[in-house]
């Protein structure tokens, strides 16, 4: 009989989406050019020319059996090792080959990194807001995703409120920065004062405490902006990374786990992930898109038109009277809505064709999210609607 | 902490993969020409130009968005449909699009379909021989994977011993047709009793028993044998499908379930499939794989070479007095040894470079698999070895 977990999780359809799909439907009665649809993170930008010429190399110049053959479940070690090269010349770090663990995207290097360092009924910890696919990726995992509430001054860490909640049964932190959907970037000071704080727990409890960090938008940082590396504040970190926004191919579902070559049980890590992944079938990303982004490892989709998009949207907003954090990356603005109820508020804006996602599924109410990955031109356009929906309405 | 769990699955390498490492360092000695590697079912035939031929042109024609966007979670409608009408014309069934979802090979097939339709606790019952890794697919979904002893005289089905082992908690069976390792086709006679035997059972029990059927070998079947499609038999059947072998690319781990349309809640399964995908952050089989391979959906690589080793093999080994069935598909053979420990009989033939997987991890002792997925200049080689191998011991 079909599985009644999975069958409530039908229930539970993401918000993010069902506006998505109400932009599409709209957009098919006034023409979707006219639909100011900030809902979906879907880069707009188009992959850089390099990745489709190493891909067109690689299908005319290697045999079926090294383009597409079985790739070992750790991943194919040349790219592995690209990976680390990569890592270590940009960041000062020491990974090697054995270090990574290639997987479809963050989301499976999230899923998977959360496995691994827990166990059913362990406590992960992470910070409001935060991206709501974190639920499935913890819950299904069998531990348990508990939300740190929100700093709202700058989005930064809740350190008053983390100290209450870390306790022994966390095993694991899961931080977004640049963060999705705040697009605040954690500082160097934020960084240094978690980790002082987790080496002094594990030093209480006497267990480990690892950081999983997620970090799809590293390479999306604006102008003055510092980002730092999160694992060189913190030895237990297991960095997770997708190209889907820095390459812009979220359909091809490639990224990796890197292990900080200092923390507890090194060596194993990237095995153990196999292992999980092996469980699912899953395996490795394919090993056509692997060989293809060890290619282009240096190589970004060129992303200024985010930071145009984020300097127009927040100068309109805090012109209109919004309270709103300055992202410091992604392609995300988080303003506080115009009245305590952010899904009312949506709902009045959609009458405007302005699609803009409440915040309570990112666990703080009272806010909204606006994806901004869509062409200058739209985001111009679209600053008229949200006037006219401002000043008809509040 | 890591995770024990997994921690304690790495003591489990597969024996087919260390017999394999084997042969890869035997060759580095003495040239891996001259080692007869039976071990790992990598297929050796060149994938079809033309699926190589259509990548290319979805690079070149494509936008990005088009190709590398985010795929909907059950799959991008226009390729399930192609395969659901693929499916349609070969088989005379009723498929459509939204009975198709799009998986990592058959491996993803099976391990989503078991979590689809068991709970924790529940049994799934498969036959041996079987292929090894149903062990971490139905282990890890916390079903219990159960095996029913085998039937040596034509390695069809021990009803006798199915019926003693099915019981309420039976919620599937895990079939594979063409086998791995036995290359044994189940019969229409076979199927004709298998589903009389579990419509009986499920009004019995009160419950559904689904068979979840994998297949990635369906397009291998030798001259002269008919594999019946499974699915037309029993309403309550998943097919688990890969291109792995008929098209050559197992790196790129793509297949699908195929949803018999009368079987219970067949509009939600595929769904339920999704939500499953989505919990370990997998989500779909990467865009561009998806839509190349519907272009090719009636093409295969030129298999015939399978025919021929088949057959080289097969009557050297029943010269050389070896029992054994006579494959009616695959890439696999399944003799009985020459002594009552298959493992002592493959290690004495390592000493003439002949690598064979011992049965013993496929439910069978006393037995041995050759995968013979390799040229046919090196299994004529082989054969002298194997004659020599005889000779000199048994």
């Amino acid at each position: 009989m079909i599985n009644e977990q999975y069958k409530q999780m039908l229930q539970g359809k993401s918000v993010i989406r069902q506006l998505s799909e109400f932009a599409t439907a709209r957009g098919k009665e006034i023409g979707y050019e006219n639909v100011f649809d900030y809902s979906l993170g879907n880069p707009s930008v188009p992959v850089p020319e390099k990745f489709t010429q190493v891909m067109i190399d690689l299908l005319q110049n290697k045999t079926s059996m090294e383009l597409h053959g079985y790739s070992p479940s750790v991943g194919i070690p040349s790219v592995k090792e690209k990976i680390a090269a990569s890592l270590n010349k940009r960041f000062d770090m020491n990974y090697t080959g054995n270090h990574i663990f290639p997987t479809t995207g963050a989301a499976g290097a999230v899923a998977h990194a959360v496995r691994c360092v827990t166990k059913p009924g362990d406590e992960v910890l992470t910070f409001a807001p935060y991206f709501p696919e974190y639920n499935p990726y913890i819950n299904m995992s069998g531990a348990q995703l508990k939300v740190v509430p929100a700093n709202t001054e700058n989005f930064q860490i809740n350190f008053e409120k983390l100290e209450e909640m870390l306790n022994e049964k966390t095993m694991a932190l899961l931080i977004n920065t640049p963060n999705n959907p705040s697009g605040a970037v954690y500082s160097a000071e934020t960084l240094t004062a978690l980790a002082e704080l987790l080496y002094k727990k594990q030093e209480e409890y006497g267990h480990d405490i690892f950081i999983i960090s997620d970090e799809p938008y590293r390479e999306i940082v604006f102008a003055g902006v510092d980002a730092p590396y999160v694992s060189k504040f913190y030895d237990n970190t297991l960095s997770c990374y997708s190209y889907s926004k820095s390459l812009s191919l979220p359909g091809e579902r490639i990224g990796y786990v890197a292990v900080n070559p200092k923390c507890t049980d090194a060596e194993l890590i990237v095995t153990i992930c196999s292992q999980i992944s092996r469980g699912i079938g899953h395996n490795c990303p394919p090993s056509i898109i692997q060989l293809a982004v060890a290619e282009v490892l240096d190589v970004t989709s060129d992303m200024s038109v985010y930071e145009t998009n984020m300097n127009l949207l927040y100068n309109e907003l805090t012109d209109l009277g919004f309270s709103c954090v300055k992202p410091g990356g992604t392609f995300y603005i988080f303003p506080k809505a115009l009245e305590e109820d952010a899904v009312a508020f949506c709902q009045k804006a959609l009458k405007y064709d302005l699609v803009l996602v409440p915040s309570d599924s990112f666990g703080v109410p009272g806010y909204f999210r606006m994806a901004y990955c869509i062409d200058t031109e739209k985001v111009e356009r679209s600053l008229t609607a949200l006037r006219k929906f401002v000043k008809e309405n509040y």
